[in-house]
């Protein structure tokens, strides 16, 4: 046979379906018209970001340890009742409590401003009347290091660009250990991110054993780099910095589940889901109140179409990601003897923007087996899978051998919001947390009905 | 002769400086060395960025009425003499001061939230307990009409979408007297403005005779979006609104201005500017400290380049443009005599991103002659020169019949920042105001210089 007259034979075949790619291209086929049913349904209405809408507009910012996150969650679970889902319930968690209360910095010197700032979350207070003092700035732990001789007595500020969040997050998070270690009395930060408005940004900072503890807050990048400036000329910059902060016992909250049972092997689980504490400043539409409901969304969705995989779907709302991981460590424990039979783990907190497909953490095999179903995206541009992603509050059952994944969305403007008051519903768009949806349902649909388990790791 | 050979002879005469497209193309052929050279040092290096951020850094916002204001301009006037510019002064104005005070919005129901806001330029206060009341939201001055039965004793917020700054601002500048007059007790508006995280924006607003005064503020497109989904949903809406704001005795300020003297008719005056009064919030970096920097270098690179042209060439920086124009009117009133040999008004207001060109109002014959100057900038892409145009501070010398001109640049961003509290000095580039420099300073030159006035129209 001449070579073209064997690829026409080939390709022939290939649209007869007699030869495959790979064994698992089968699995795409198979389940071609029921993807196509959720894409559609996803994509037919914007049920989800108007149930999101009205989540971060009633309840607002759903810190741990308030009130307003139980009355969501309480909302939450009437809903997810109401939806007619299977095992609506929620398993206990005691989660931190840091409380911001008022605070404030005030520039005095070389002029008056009044700083807009955030304390970062687990920041000590400062005493009544606030701290006042002379500030340092540094572009970088080695620049402190190498003034450290200058620190003392001082509020340290780590004047750093935005690089990529996981670098530049450092100086929040470290931030007051390098300052007191030099002496400091306070220290600040330029808010962690690209873009600015005077919009300072907050989140987790920590403390280490035998470092006396400071207080630790994000002022904007405007006023950071201003702060550089009167440095670079000479100009001595004094702060008044007042935080009322302060950590309480901690708090009861919850985790929120809800599921469609399987209808052969209902002990074998996929989980889905998001985190639903939010920082304590704007809606936290983005992060995450937009996956959380996404992901619930996808399981709903299945159910308003009368789908009912071989195997459990769950839609988890995890509690205090933010600050603290009790959520996702308290589902592992309380989970653990139920882990072998936990299929898969999907996260969405990165954001609802338009989806772009997934991470992966497996084995090989798995890998392409969901390669092959998120084909089945390809319709909606959400069907790339790359090597490596999870989500914070999967990783502690990804740590005992679950397989994870995490929803992988275009992430332009994700820092413009993250952890500000502008993280609101008016940033997110409803046809791409549609598309979200859609991307969640048909990957965990599909893996949940398909003949075999998705394979782990061998070893 | 046939036609090419027609062509080519023209082309040879057009090349040998025989045959111009009209006379004023000598004028750009005779200015084409002076103008790369203007060019050329204004791009060399960034002075004129370095002084405005020091300018901005050190003085901060400038609202008229205000220490920071006249503090500036003292500075400008020494280092205007210190640049050995002819006849540094200040000509005194008094100017409108109206001080903000402290102030707040407190959404109290449906939920909790401070609404980050700004009170208008010029709106009374609340009583120190504040006003608490129920919001009318509505979308229109029509919608204020057809709902107006409902809106008495209410807050009356006015959710407006932006289209252009034109035409939305019509409701920071009259939203309180529709308001008063169906009867509501303060006015909100959505902040007038394309982009937003969490950032309202201040302005002028107005009362009328007859019609109660109310306060008035700006909330966030956020936060207006959010309580119009309230109302949308049957929520009712109660926010406590508390305003120090006041209007205190007129102040004295100054325009500030200085020159280089004209070599032949030093009583002919081309004058640029911008205006060096800003809101109380930010830096007033980009409106208008970059105008008045950008203008006021050009004026001190043809000194620095030993330039002095036939006729006087003057920089005013204007007070007062924001709330109440007392500069741009004092002007005319202490220059009227003069105003017949005021060949030229450029003002660059319009923030200092990179310049297209200019808009120009004047006759016909003068358009064709700057048109034909502007060539000179094509090769920084900002020779274009479009009918009408000027500023709000040469507008009253305009009306007069000096023939006035905008500087046109990008104005994609203009309104993110736009009186509000991230009018910052990050948000310039130091090329694209180098840009801004070499376009006034090569139009004023040859305008001052060239051998004709540059005529009026002849009616």
């Amino acid at each position: 046979m001449k070579r073209t007259s064997f690829l026409i034979a080939v390709l022939a075949l290939l649209l007869a379906g007699r030869v495959s790619a790979s064994p698992s291209q089968d699995i795409a086929d198979q389940y071609r018209g029921v993807a196509n049913r959720l894409i559609d349904a996803a994509m037919n209405d914007h049920f989800a970001f108007e149930r999101l809408t009205e989540l971060v507009d009633t309840f607002g910012s759903r810190f741990s340890g308030s009130q307003n996150l139980e009355d969501a969650l309480d909302w939450i679970l009437e809903q997810m009742q109401a939806d007619g889902l299977d095992n609506v319930h929620a398993e206990p968690v005691m989660v931190p409590r840091w409380v911001r209360g008022k605070e404030s910095a005030e520039l005095l010197e070389p002029r008056g401003r009044d700083l807009p700032m955030l304390g970062l979350g687990g920041s000590i207070g400062t005493p009544a009347e606030g701290i006042t003092a002379e500030v340092l700035v540094v572009r970088s732990f080695d620049e402190l290091e190498e003034r450290q001789g200058e620190a003392a007595g001082k509020i340290v500020l780590f004047n750093v660009a935005f690089t990529s969040y996981g670098e530049t997050v450092a100086y929040r998070r470290e931030g007051a250990i390098a300052a007191s270690r030099a002496g400091a009395v306070a220290s600040l930060i330029r808010s962690v991110g690209p873009y600015s408005q005077q919009t300072p940004h907050t989140g987790a900072m920590a403390y280490e054993d035998g470092v006396a503890a400071i207080p630790h807050a994000a002022i904007t990048v405007e006023d950071a780099q201003m702060l550089q400036r009167f440095q670079d000329r000479g100009e001595p910059i004094v702060v008044r910095l007042k935080m009322e902060a302060e950590m309480l016992p901690d708090s009861p909250s919850r985790n929120v589940m809800a599921e469609i049972r399987g209808s052969e092997f209902p002990d074998q689980v996929i989980v889905l889901g998001g985190h639903i504490d939010s920082w304590d400043v704007g809606q936290g539409a983005m992060d995450d109140g937009g996956g959380c409901v996404a992901a619930w969304e996808a399981v709903r969705l299945m159910k308003v179409l009368g789908l009912r995989p071989k195997r459990t779907i769950r839609v988890v709302l995890w509690t205090n990601e933010e600050n603290g991981l009790r959520g996702g460590n308290g589902y592992h424990d309380a989970h653990l003897n139920e882990l072998d039979d936990h299929i898969l783990a999907m996260e969405s907190d990165g954001g609802v923007f338009k989806p772009s497909g997934f991470g992966f953490t497996g084995s090989d095999e798995a890998y392409e087996i969901i390669s092959e179903i998120a084909t089945l995206l390809d319709r909606i541009e959400a069907g790339t899978i790359n090597r490596g992603g999870g989500g914070a509050d999967i990783r502690p059952i990804m740590n005992e051998g679950v397989p994870g994944m995490g929803l992988q969305v275009d992430g332009t403007r994700y820092f413009w919001y993250h952890h500000t008051d502008s993280d609101t519903i008016d940033k997110l768009d409803a046809d791409e947390m549609a598309r979200c949806v859609a991307a969640m349902a048909v990957i965990a649909y599909v893996v949940a009905d398909m003949p075999q388990r998705l394979p782990r790791a061998t070893s």
